[in-house]
Protein backbone atom coordinates (compact mmCIF):
# COMPACT_ATOMS: atom_id res chain seq x y z
CA UNK A 1 0.00 0.00 0.00
CA UNK A 2 2.77 2.57 0.87
CA UNK A 3 4.87 1.23 -2.22
CA UNK A 4 1.56 1.83 -4.12
CA UNK A 5 1.11 5.33 -2.92
CA UNK A 6 4.37 6.55 -3.57
CA UNK A 7 4.64 4.93 -7.36
CA UNK A 8 1.37 6.77 -8.14
CA UNK A 9 3.37 10.22 -6.72
CA UNK A 10 1.34 10.69 -3.79
CA UNK A 11 4.26 10.43 -1.18
CA UNK A 12 7.08 12.12 -0.84
CA UNK A 13 10.40 10.49 -0.06
CA UNK A 14 13.25 13.07 -0.05
CA UNK A 15 17.00 12.32 0.77
CA UNK A 16 18.05 12.28 4.20
CA UNK A 17 20.08 14.85 5.78
CA UNK A 18 23.40 13.40 7.14
CA UNK A 19 26.04 15.28 9.71
CA UNK A 20 29.16 13.49 10.69
CA UNK A 21 31.68 14.99 13.04
CA UNK A 22 35.32 15.23 11.30
CA UNK A 23 36.29 12.29 12.97
CA UNK A 24 33.94 10.51 12.58
CA UNK A 25 33.07 9.30 16.08
CA UNK A 26 29.12 10.10 16.06
CA UNK A 27 26.98 10.23 12.48
CA UNK A 28 22.97 11.76 12.67
CA UNK A 29 20.53 11.50 10.04
CA UNK A 30 17.16 13.45 9.43
CA UNK A 31 14.28 12.09 6.95
CA UNK A 32 10.74 13.69 6.50
CA UNK A 33 8.13 11.94 4.70
CA UNK A 34 4.90 12.29 3.31
CA UNK A 35 2.31 9.16 2.99
CA UNK A 36 -0.51 10.22 1.00
CA UNK A 37 -2.69 7.15 1.86
CA UNK A 38 -2.62 7.72 5.28
CA UNK A 39 -2.44 11.35 4.87
CA UNK A 40 0.46 11.83 7.85
CA UNK A 41 3.44 13.70 7.61
CA UNK A 42 6.45 12.12 9.24
CA UNK A 43 10.33 13.12 10.48
CA UNK A 44 12.46 10.47 11.68
CA UNK A 45 15.60 11.22 13.29
CA UNK A 46 18.60 8.65 14.31
CA UNK A 47 22.00 10.00 16.46
CA UNK A 48 24.98 6.86 16.54
CA UNK A 49 27.63 7.78 18.74
CA UNK A 50 30.54 6.40 19.95
CA UNK A 51 31.46 5.08 16.01
CA UNK A 52 34.92 4.66 17.34
CA UNK A 53 34.35 2.21 20.13
CA UNK A 54 32.76 -1.11 20.33
CA UNK A 55 29.21 -2.07 20.57
CA UNK A 56 28.96 -2.04 23.83
CA UNK A 57 30.11 1.56 24.30
CA UNK A 58 27.81 2.89 21.73
CA UNK A 59 24.31 4.69 21.80
CA UNK A 60 21.72 4.74 19.36
CA UNK A 61 18.38 6.47 19.52
CA UNK A 62 16.01 7.02 16.78
CA UNK A 63 12.41 8.55 17.03
CA UNK A 64 9.77 9.23 14.80
CA UNK A 65 7.13 11.89 15.05
CA UNK A 66 3.66 11.60 13.16
CA UNK A 67 1.43 14.24 12.06
CA UNK A 68 -1.96 13.89 11.07
CA UNK A 69 -2.06 15.91 7.85
CA UNK A 70 -5.90 15.99 7.88
CA UNK A 71 -6.29 17.43 11.10
CA UNK A 72 -3.04 19.30 11.55
CA UNK A 73 -2.40 17.96 15.00
CA UNK A 74 0.72 15.67 16.16
CA UNK A 75 -0.43 11.99 16.78
CA UNK A 76 3.13 10.86 18.26
CA UNK A 77 6.39 10.60 18.92
CA UNK A 78 7.93 7.25 19.03
CA UNK A 79 11.45 5.40 19.54
CA UNK A 80 11.80 4.10 15.59
CA UNK A 81 14.30 1.04 15.88
CA UNK A 82 11.51 -1.62 16.62
CA UNK A 83 9.95 0.04 13.50
CA UNK A 84 12.64 0.06 11.64
CA UNK A 85 13.83 -3.43 12.61
CA UNK A 86 10.28 -4.56 11.50
CA UNK A 87 9.64 -2.28 8.76
CA UNK A 88 12.98 -4.19 6.31
CA UNK A 89 11.97 -7.92 6.79
CA UNK A 90 8.45 -6.89 5.81
CA UNK A 91 9.42 -5.12 2.43
CA UNK A 92 12.01 -8.34 1.85
CA UNK A 93 9.11 -10.81 2.34
CA UNK A 94 7.19 -8.65 -0.61
CA UNK A 95 9.89 -8.21 -2.30
CA UNK A 96 10.37 -12.16 -2.57
CA UNK A 97 6.72 -12.62 -2.97
CA UNK A 98 6.94 -10.59 -6.25
CA UNK A 99 10.45 -11.15 -7.66
CA UNK A 100 11.28 -15.32 -6.36
CA UNK A 101 10.30 -17.49 -9.00
CA UNK A 102 6.93 -19.08 -8.90
CA UNK A 103 7.42 -22.68 -7.20
CA UNK A 104 10.48 -21.48 -4.95
CA UNK A 105 10.51 -23.84 -1.93
CA UNK A 106 13.48 -23.39 -0.59
CA UNK A 107 15.18 -19.80 1.29
CA UNK A 108 18.90 -19.01 2.73
CA UNK A 109 19.68 -16.86 4.86
CA UNK A 110 23.11 -14.83 5.51
CA UNK A 111 23.73 -13.46 9.24
CA UNK A 112 22.33 -13.95 12.55
CA UNK A 113 21.86 -10.09 13.92
CA UNK A 114 18.25 -8.52 14.13
CA UNK A 115 17.50 -8.86 10.64
CA UNK A 116 18.59 -12.30 9.87
CA UNK A 117 16.29 -13.26 13.31
CA UNK A 118 13.34 -12.02 11.57
CA UNK A 119 13.81 -12.73 8.16
CA UNK A 120 12.34 -16.35 7.67
CA UNK A 121 9.45 -15.42 9.71
CA UNK A 122 8.18 -12.68 7.40
CA UNK A 123 9.40 -14.65 4.38
CA UNK A 124 7.09 -17.67 5.82
CA UNK A 125 3.84 -14.72 5.73
CA UNK A 126 4.28 -14.03 1.90
CA UNK A 127 5.83 -17.67 1.03
CA UNK A 128 4.32 -20.05 2.75
CA UNK A 129 4.90 -23.32 0.54
CA UNK A 130 8.72 -22.67 1.51
CA UNK A 131 9.07 -25.60 3.00
CA UNK A 132 13.57 -25.95 3.35
CA UNK A 133 15.30 -22.87 5.63
CA UNK A 134 19.17 -22.66 5.28
CA UNK A 135 20.82 -20.31 7.76
CA UNK A 136 23.93 -19.32 7.55
CA UNK A 137 26.40 -17.74 10.33
CA UNK A 138 29.54 -17.57 12.43
CA UNK A 139 27.80 -16.36 15.94
CA UNK A 140 26.92 -20.04 17.58
CA UNK A 141 24.15 -17.52 20.15
CA UNK A 142 22.79 -15.70 16.90
CA UNK A 143 22.08 -19.32 15.42
CA UNK A 144 20.37 -20.01 18.36
CA UNK A 145 18.69 -16.77 18.02
CA UNK A 146 17.49 -16.84 14.55
CA UNK A 147 16.05 -21.04 15.66
CA UNK A 148 14.57 -19.33 18.51
CA UNK A 149 12.57 -16.50 16.67
CA UNK A 150 11.44 -19.04 13.80
CA UNK A 151 10.30 -21.29 15.96
CA UNK A 152 7.83 -18.88 18.41
CA UNK A 153 6.72 -17.66 14.54
CA UNK A 154 6.11 -20.71 12.71
CA UNK A 155 6.32 -23.76 15.40
CA UNK A 156 6.79 -27.32 13.88
CA UNK A 157 9.55 -25.13 11.36
CA UNK A 158 12.97 -27.24 11.05
CA UNK A 159 16.09 -24.77 10.70
CA UNK A 160 19.07 -25.93 8.62
CA UNK A 161 22.49 -24.57 9.74
CA UNK A 162 24.29 -24.25 6.76
CA UNK A 163 28.38 -24.15 6.88
CA UNK A 164 28.98 -24.83 3.29
CA UNK A 165 27.45 -21.35 2.05
CA UNK A 166 28.24 -22.21 -2.08
CA UNK A 167 26.44 -25.50 -1.59
CA UNK A 168 23.51 -23.44 -0.07
CA UNK A 169 23.34 -20.88 -2.00
CA UNK A 170 23.12 -23.40 -5.04
CA UNK A 171 20.35 -24.61 -3.63
CA UNK A 172 18.50 -21.40 -2.55
CA UNK A 173 15.53 -20.06 -4.80
CA UNK A 174 15.55 -17.38 -2.52
CA UNK A 175 18.83 -15.79 -0.37
CA UNK A 176 18.18 -12.86 1.62
CA UNK A 177 21.92 -11.44 2.87
CA UNK A 178 21.56 -9.63 6.01
CA UNK A 179 24.70 -9.92 7.84
CA UNK A 180 27.20 -7.30 9.34
CA UNK A 181 29.89 -5.66 7.17
CA UNK A 182 33.37 -8.13 8.80
CA UNK A 183 30.99 -11.23 7.83
CA UNK A 184 33.04 -13.50 5.86
CA UNK A 185 30.50 -14.29 3.77
CA UNK A 186 30.24 -13.79 -0.07
CA UNK A 187 27.47 -15.13 -2.28
CA UNK A 188 28.88 -14.93 -5.68
CA UNK A 189 26.58 -14.62 -8.78
CA UNK A 190 28.00 -18.50 -10.25
CA UNK A 191 27.02 -20.24 -7.05
CA UNK A 192 23.64 -19.15 -7.75
CA UNK A 193 21.21 -21.38 -9.17
CA UNK A 194 18.91 -20.60 -12.30
CA UNK A 195 15.90 -18.56 -11.16
CA UNK A 196 17.48 -17.45 -8.16
CA UNK A 197 16.33 -14.08 -6.19
CA UNK A 198 19.03 -12.40 -3.86
CA UNK A 199 17.85 -10.06 -2.12
CA UNK A 200 20.02 -7.72 -0.40
CA UNK A 201 19.60 -6.01 3.11
CA UNK A 202 23.10 -5.99 4.68
CA UNK A 203 26.11 -7.73 3.82
CA UNK A 204 26.70 -11.02 2.60
CA UNK A 205 26.32 -11.19 -1.05
CA UNK A 206 29.37 -10.28 -3.40
CA UNK A 207 29.03 -7.55 -6.06
CA UNK A 208 28.68 -10.28 -8.74
CA UNK A 209 25.24 -11.60 -7.82
CA UNK A 210 24.32 -7.31 -8.65
CA UNK A 211 26.34 -7.08 -11.83
CA UNK A 212 25.70 -10.44 -13.40
CA UNK A 213 21.87 -10.52 -12.18
CA UNK A 214 19.14 -10.81 -15.22
CA UNK A 215 17.33 -8.32 -13.44
CA UNK A 216 18.27 -5.61 -10.54
CA UNK A 217 15.20 -4.32 -8.43
CA UNK A 218 15.51 -1.50 -5.69
CA UNK A 219 13.70 0.03 -3.06
CA UNK A 220 15.07 2.98 -4.36
CA UNK A 221 17.74 3.38 -6.64
CA UNK A 222 19.02 7.04 -5.57
CA UNK A 223 19.32 5.15 -2.00
CA UNK A 224 21.37 2.84 -3.38
CA UNK A 225 23.48 4.73 -5.22
CA UNK A 226 24.31 6.29 -2.08
CA UNK A 227 24.83 3.39 0.39
CA UNK A 228 25.02 0.45 -2.03
CA UNK A 229 28.88 1.41 -2.83
CA UNK A 230 30.25 -1.56 -1.09
CA UNK A 231 28.83 -3.21 -4.65
CA UNK A 232 30.47 -1.19 -6.98
CA UNK A 233 32.40 -3.41 -10.01
CA UNK A 234 36.28 -3.27 -10.35
CA UNK A 235 35.90 0.05 -12.11
CA UNK A 236 33.98 1.63 -8.97
CA UNK A 237 30.22 1.34 -10.83
CA UNK A 238 27.15 0.48 -10.08
CA UNK A 239 24.98 -1.36 -11.75
CA UNK A 240 21.81 0.61 -13.09
CA UNK A 241 18.65 -0.93 -11.83
CA UNK A 242 16.29 -1.90 -13.98
CA UNK A 243 12.99 -0.84 -12.43
CA UNK A 244 12.16 0.07 -8.29
CA UNK A 245 9.93 -1.62 -6.46
CA UNK A 246 7.05 0.57 -6.02
CA UNK A 247 5.91 -0.24 -9.84
CA UNK A 248 6.64 -4.00 -9.11
CA UNK A 249 4.52 -4.01 -6.07
CA UNK A 250 2.11 -1.68 -8.26
CA UNK A 251 1.64 -4.16 -11.13
CA UNK A 252 3.34 -1.70 -13.69
CA UNK A 253 6.38 -3.95 -14.11
CA UNK A 254 6.79 -7.21 -13.75
CA UNK A 255 9.21 -8.58 -10.44
CA UNK A 256 11.17 -11.05 -13.31
CA UNK A 257 10.86 -11.77 -17.20
CA UNK A 258 10.99 -15.36 -16.75
CA UNK A 259 11.30 -18.32 -14.11
CA UNK A 260 14.75 -18.57 -15.04
CA UNK A 261 16.39 -15.12 -14.52
CA UNK A 262 18.43 -14.51 -11.75
CA UNK A 263 17.09 -11.15 -9.93
CA UNK A 264 19.27 -9.13 -7.72
CA UNK A 265 16.98 -6.87 -4.79
CA UNK A 266 18.21 -4.03 -3.02
CA UNK A 267 16.43 -3.76 0.22
CA UNK A 268 17.65 0.17 1.70
CA UNK A 269 15.04 1.68 3.77
CA UNK A 270 12.43 4.02 2.77
CA UNK A 271 11.10 6.42 6.03
CA UNK A 272 7.44 6.17 4.22
CA UNK A 273 7.49 2.50 5.43
CA UNK A 274 8.72 3.79 8.74
CA UNK A 275 5.35 5.95 8.26
CA UNK A 276 3.26 3.31 7.42
CA UNK A 277 3.85 1.07 10.03
CA UNK A 278 5.01 3.37 12.59
CA UNK A 279 1.20 5.37 12.44
CA UNK A 280 0.08 1.44 12.47
CA UNK A 281 1.73 1.07 16.16
CA UNK A 282 0.82 4.53 17.11
CA UNK A 283 -2.46 3.58 16.54
CA UNK A 284 -2.61 0.46 18.26
CA UNK A 285 -0.57 2.16 21.54
CA UNK A 286 -3.39 5.07 21.58
CA UNK A 287 -6.40 2.61 21.78
CA UNK A 288 -4.68 0.75 24.23
CA UNK A 289 -3.59 3.70 26.23
CA UNK A 290 -0.10 3.71 26.32
CA UNK A 291 2.44 6.08 26.42
CA UNK A 292 2.69 9.54 27.95
CA UNK A 293 1.15 12.93 26.93
CA UNK A 294 3.66 15.47 27.46
CA UNK A 295 3.25 19.00 27.46
CA UNK A 296 5.63 20.21 24.73
CA UNK A 297 3.77 23.21 23.01
CA UNK A 298 1.39 25.26 25.27
CA UNK B 1 30.45 32.10 18.79
CA UNK B 2 28.07 30.07 17.00
CA UNK B 3 29.21 32.04 13.76
CA UNK B 4 32.79 31.81 14.73
CA UNK B 5 32.60 27.90 14.97
CA UNK B 6 30.55 27.71 11.41
CA UNK B 7 33.15 29.55 10.14
CA UNK B 8 36.04 28.07 11.49
CA UNK B 9 34.68 24.88 9.57
CA UNK B 10 33.47 22.96 12.71
CA UNK B 11 29.95 23.04 12.70
CA UNK B 12 27.47 21.69 9.77
CA UNK B 13 24.65 23.09 9.16
CA UNK B 14 23.40 21.37 5.50
CA UNK B 15 20.34 22.47 3.63
CA UNK B 16 16.34 21.46 5.00
CA UNK B 17 14.16 19.05 3.71
CA UNK B 18 10.82 20.39 2.72
CA UNK B 19 7.76 17.80 2.26
CA UNK B 20 4.74 19.62 0.90
CA UNK B 21 1.76 17.85 -0.51
CA UNK B 22 0.06 18.52 -4.20
CA UNK B 23 -2.57 20.83 -2.53
CA UNK B 24 -0.01 22.92 -0.70
CA UNK B 25 -2.14 22.38 2.63
CA UNK B 26 0.87 22.05 4.77
CA UNK B 27 4.67 22.30 4.75
CA UNK B 28 7.19 20.60 6.64
CA UNK B 29 10.64 21.09 7.56
CA UNK B 30 13.28 19.14 8.85
CA UNK B 31 17.01 20.18 9.57
CA UNK B 32 19.54 19.14 10.70
CA UNK B 33 23.02 20.34 12.64
CA UNK B 34 26.31 20.25 14.69
CA UNK B 35 27.95 22.99 16.76
CA UNK B 36 31.34 21.77 16.81
CA UNK B 37 31.81 24.22 20.07
CA UNK B 38 29.26 23.03 22.50
CA UNK B 39 29.89 19.32 20.60
CA UNK B 40 25.93 19.08 20.19
CA UNK B 41 24.32 17.59 17.28
CA UNK B 42 20.37 18.71 16.72
CA UNK B 43 17.51 18.39 14.68
CA UNK B 44 15.06 20.66 14.04
CA UNK B 45 11.36 20.22 12.63
CA UNK B 46 8.51 21.87 12.08
CA UNK B 47 5.44 21.24 10.46
CA UNK B 48 2.50 24.18 9.50
CA UNK B 49 -1.13 22.86 8.65
CA UNK B 50 -3.65 24.81 7.33
CA UNK B 51 -1.54 27.26 4.76
CA UNK B 52 -4.92 27.47 3.15
CA UNK B 53 -6.97 28.75 6.07
CA UNK B 54 -6.79 31.75 8.16
CA UNK B 55 -4.51 32.35 10.80
CA UNK B 56 -6.21 31.25 13.38
CA UNK B 57 -7.69 27.89 12.19
CA UNK B 58 -3.92 27.34 11.42
CA UNK B 59 -1.13 25.21 13.50
CA UNK B 60 2.20 25.02 13.48
CA UNK B 61 4.66 23.34 15.82
CA UNK B 62 8.30 22.94 15.75
CA UNK B 63 10.51 21.16 18.24
CA UNK B 64 14.45 21.15 18.81
CA UNK B 65 16.32 17.68 20.04
CA UNK B 66 19.41 18.01 21.28
CA UNK B 67 22.38 15.38 21.27
CA UNK B 68 25.61 15.66 23.74
CA UNK B 69 27.73 14.27 20.98
CA UNK B 70 30.70 14.06 23.92
CA UNK B 71 28.59 11.36 25.71
CA UNK B 72 26.67 10.09 22.77
CA UNK B 73 23.19 11.18 24.97
CA UNK B 74 19.81 12.85 24.15
CA UNK B 75 19.60 16.39 26.35
CA UNK B 76 16.66 17.20 25.64
CA UNK B 77 13.17 17.75 23.20
CA UNK B 78 11.94 21.18 23.57
CA UNK B 79 9.37 23.16 22.04
CA UNK B 80 11.33 25.82 19.44
CA UNK B 81 8.94 28.48 18.47
CA UNK B 82 10.46 30.78 21.14
CA UNK B 83 13.68 29.84 20.59
CA UNK B 84 12.88 30.94 16.67
CA UNK B 85 11.39 33.98 17.58
CA UNK B 86 14.44 35.06 20.06
CA UNK B 87 17.40 34.05 17.62
CA UNK B 88 16.49 35.87 14.91
CA UNK B 89 16.42 39.40 16.22
CA UNK B 90 19.47 38.51 18.16
CA UNK B 91 21.44 37.83 15.35
CA UNK B 92 19.92 41.50 13.93
CA UNK B 93 21.46 42.91 16.12
CA UNK B 94 24.83 41.36 15.34
CA UNK B 95 24.16 42.16 12.03
CA UNK B 96 23.70 45.43 13.23
CA UNK B 97 26.64 45.79 15.43
CA UNK B 98 29.08 44.62 12.76
CA UNK B 99 27.47 46.22 9.56
CA UNK B 100 26.06 49.44 10.59
CA UNK B 101 27.39 52.68 10.27
CA UNK B 102 29.89 54.30 12.95
CA UNK B 103 27.72 56.17 15.17
CA UNK B 104 24.50 55.07 13.64
CA UNK B 105 21.76 56.70 15.94
CA UNK B 106 18.29 56.12 13.81
CA UNK B 107 16.55 52.86 13.76
CA UNK B 108 13.37 52.03 12.09
CA UNK B 109 11.42 49.02 12.38
CA UNK B 110 9.08 47.97 9.79
CA UNK B 111 6.41 45.23 10.63
CA UNK B 112 4.70 44.76 14.11
CA UNK B 113 4.77 40.72 14.37
CA UNK B 114 6.52 38.61 16.92
CA UNK B 115 9.73 39.70 14.85
CA UNK B 116 8.99 43.49 15.07
CA UNK B 117 8.04 43.50 19.05
CA UNK B 118 11.52 41.93 19.80
CA UNK B 119 13.72 43.71 17.36
CA UNK B 120 14.21 47.42 19.31
CA UNK B 121 14.85 45.29 22.47
CA UNK B 122 17.49 43.29 20.68
CA UNK B 123 19.22 45.91 18.86
CA UNK B 124 19.58 48.39 22.06
CA UNK B 125 21.94 45.41 23.64
CA UNK B 126 24.29 45.49 20.17
CA UNK B 127 23.71 49.73 20.03
CA UNK B 128 23.09 51.03 23.09
CA UNK B 129 23.84 54.49 21.86
CA UNK B 130 20.65 54.53 19.81
CA UNK B 131 18.23 57.30 20.34
CA UNK B 132 15.45 57.71 17.67
CA UNK B 133 13.66 54.37 17.67
CA UNK B 134 10.88 54.72 14.92
CA UNK B 135 8.05 52.03 13.75
CA UNK B 136 5.92 51.67 10.59
CA UNK B 137 3.32 48.97 11.18
CA UNK B 138 -0.64 48.76 9.81
CA UNK B 139 -2.24 46.63 12.98
CA UNK B 140 -3.07 48.74 15.97
CA UNK B 141 -2.54 46.31 18.28
CA UNK B 142 0.90 45.35 17.02
CA UNK B 143 1.81 48.68 17.35
CA UNK B 144 0.92 48.65 20.87
CA UNK B 145 2.48 45.73 21.40
CA UNK B 146 5.88 47.14 20.25
CA UNK B 147 5.60 49.64 22.64
CA UNK B 148 5.13 47.93 25.47
CA UNK B 149 7.76 45.03 24.52
CA UNK B 150 9.85 48.20 24.23
CA UNK B 151 8.88 49.82 27.60
CA UNK B 152 9.59 46.36 29.16
CA UNK B 153 13.10 45.75 28.21
CA UNK B 154 14.31 49.22 28.21
CA UNK B 155 12.36 51.97 30.37
CA UNK B 156 12.32 55.10 29.31
CA UNK B 157 12.96 54.83 25.80
CA UNK B 158 10.25 56.31 23.21
CA UNK B 159 8.99 54.79 20.13
CA UNK B 160 8.31 57.15 17.39
CA UNK B 161 5.03 55.97 15.03
CA UNK B 162 5.78 56.51 11.58
CA UNK B 163 3.27 56.99 8.75
CA UNK B 164 5.20 58.10 6.26
CA UNK B 165 7.49 55.46 5.55
CA UNK B 166 9.75 57.16 2.90
CA UNK B 167 10.53 60.04 4.80
CA UNK B 168 11.58 57.77 8.38
CA UNK B 169 13.69 55.50 6.32
CA UNK B 170 15.55 58.43 4.86
CA UNK B 171 16.67 58.87 8.25
CA UNK B 172 17.36 56.07 9.67
CA UNK B 173 20.72 54.28 10.02
CA UNK B 174 19.29 50.78 10.53
CA UNK B 175 16.53 49.45 9.25
CA UNK B 176 15.01 46.05 10.04
CA UNK B 177 12.00 44.97 7.97
CA UNK B 178 9.73 42.10 9.63
CA UNK B 179 6.31 42.76 8.34
CA UNK B 180 4.40 40.00 6.70
CA UNK B 181 3.99 38.98 3.17
CA UNK B 182 0.97 40.95 2.80
CA UNK B 183 2.44 44.55 4.29
CA UNK B 184 2.13 47.68 1.87
CA UNK B 185 5.75 48.86 2.97
CA UNK B 186 8.60 48.14 0.32
CA UNK B 187 11.33 50.76 1.07
CA UNK B 188 13.24 51.82 -1.78
CA UNK B 189 16.88 51.57 -2.37
CA UNK B 190 16.47 55.30 -3.19
CA UNK B 191 14.89 56.46 0.32
CA UNK B 192 17.71 55.27 1.70
CA UNK B 193 20.10 57.91 3.21
CA UNK B 194 24.07 57.24 2.89
CA UNK B 195 25.78 54.78 5.17
CA UNK B 196 22.51 52.87 5.86
CA UNK B 197 22.05 49.56 6.54
CA UNK B 198 18.64 47.55 5.89
CA UNK B 199 18.06 43.86 7.81
CA UNK B 200 15.69 41.61 5.76
CA UNK B 201 14.01 39.22 8.31
CA UNK B 202 10.46 38.99 6.90
CA UNK B 203 9.04 41.63 4.70
CA UNK B 204 9.12 45.20 4.01
CA UNK B 205 12.16 45.92 1.99
CA UNK B 206 11.62 46.54 -1.86
CA UNK B 207 14.28 44.74 -3.95
CA UNK B 208 16.34 47.72 -5.23
CA UNK B 209 17.15 47.58 -1.55
CA UNK B 210 19.14 44.31 -2.28
CA UNK B 211 20.35 44.71 -6.12
CA UNK B 212 21.43 48.76 -5.15
CA UNK B 213 22.83 48.30 -2.23
CA UNK B 214 27.12 48.42 -2.16
CA UNK B 215 27.22 45.45 -0.39
CA UNK B 216 25.37 42.58 0.32
CA UNK B 217 26.08 40.07 3.67
CA UNK B 218 23.71 37.17 4.11
CA UNK B 219 23.55 34.51 7.44
CA UNK B 220 23.30 31.67 4.23
CA UNK B 221 24.31 32.55 0.58
CA UNK B 222 22.40 28.95 0.22
CA UNK B 223 19.20 29.38 2.20
CA UNK B 224 18.95 33.27 0.28
CA UNK B 225 19.13 31.34 -2.25
CA UNK B 226 16.29 29.50 -1.86
CA UNK B 227 14.07 31.56 0.49
CA UNK B 228 14.92 35.26 -0.96
CA UNK B 229 13.20 34.38 -4.21
CA UNK B 230 10.41 37.55 -3.23
CA UNK B 231 13.34 39.72 -3.96
CA UNK B 232 14.64 39.19 -7.45
CA UNK B 233 14.87 41.92 -9.73
CA UNK B 234 12.77 41.81 -12.95
CA UNK B 235 14.44 39.59 -14.78
CA UNK B 236 13.94 37.24 -12.05
CA UNK B 237 17.64 37.29 -10.43
CA UNK B 238 18.95 37.54 -7.32
CA UNK B 239 22.02 39.73 -6.91
CA UNK B 240 24.75 37.66 -5.12
CA UNK B 241 26.29 38.10 -2.26
CA UNK B 242 29.71 39.69 -0.88
CA UNK B 243 29.99 37.64 1.95
CA UNK B 244 27.87 35.88 4.53
CA UNK B 245 27.80 36.75 8.11
CA UNK B 246 29.78 34.22 9.60
CA UNK B 247 33.36 35.61 8.21
CA UNK B 248 31.85 38.86 9.40
CA UNK B 249 31.64 37.88 12.42
CA UNK B 250 34.47 36.75 12.97
CA UNK B 251 36.41 39.37 12.07
CA UNK B 252 37.63 37.81 8.39
CA UNK B 253 35.79 40.19 6.32
CA UNK B 254 34.66 43.71 7.18
CA UNK B 255 30.95 44.09 7.70
CA UNK B 256 31.24 47.74 5.13
CA UNK B 257 33.83 49.22 3.36
CA UNK B 258 33.26 52.99 4.21
CA UNK B 259 30.98 54.78 6.58
CA UNK B 260 28.64 55.63 3.21
CA UNK B 261 28.14 52.10 1.55
CA UNK B 262 24.50 51.16 1.62
CA UNK B 263 24.92 47.57 2.80
CA UNK B 264 21.69 45.41 2.39
CA UNK B 265 21.61 42.39 5.37
CA UNK B 266 19.61 38.81 4.65
CA UNK B 267 18.65 37.34 8.00
CA UNK B 268 17.61 33.74 7.37
CA UNK B 269 17.63 31.53 10.24
CA UNK B 270 20.14 28.51 10.78
CA UNK B 271 19.87 25.61 12.78
CA UNK B 272 23.25 26.74 14.38
CA UNK B 273 21.69 29.40 16.36
CA UNK B 274 18.89 27.35 16.98
CA UNK B 275 20.92 24.65 18.74
CA UNK B 276 23.33 27.43 20.62
CA UNK B 277 20.24 29.23 22.02
CA UNK B 278 18.34 25.43 22.89
CA UNK B 279 20.88 24.36 24.24
CA UNK B 280 21.49 27.25 26.75
CA UNK B 281 17.49 27.09 27.48
CA UNK B 282 17.69 23.09 28.20
CA UNK B 283 20.92 23.42 31.00
CA UNK B 284 18.63 26.35 32.47
CA UNK B 285 15.34 24.60 32.23
CA UNK B 286 17.82 21.12 33.73
CA UNK B 287 19.36 23.11 36.43
CA UNK B 288 15.54 24.27 37.72
CA UNK B 289 14.41 20.65 37.12
CA UNK B 290 12.01 21.98 34.85
CA UNK B 291 10.71 19.65 31.91
CA UNK B 292 9.50 15.64 31.59
CA UNK B 293 11.54 12.78 32.01
CA UNK B 294 9.94 10.59 29.11
CA UNK B 295 10.85 7.15 28.04
CA UNK B 296 11.33 7.41 25.09
CA UNK B 297 14.37 4.86 24.59
CA UNK B 298 14.24 1.23 26.62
Amino acid sequence: MTYRTLHAGRSDNPRKLTVEPPDGHSVSYAMLGRDGSRDIVAIKTSYKHGLDKGRAEQHYYTALTLYDDLTGLPVAMMDCSRIGSLRTPAVSALLARECAAPGARSALVVGTGTQGRLALPFLLTTLPELDRLMLFGTHPEGLAAVRAHLHAHAPGRELEIVTDLRAAAAEADVVVATAGAHTPAAVEADWLGPGALSVLVGHGLAPSTLHRADRVIATSAAQMQVTGTDMADAAGELRSVDAEFAPVLAGVVPGRGSDTERVFAYNSGLVVTDIALGHRFAQLALAQGLGTEVPLWR
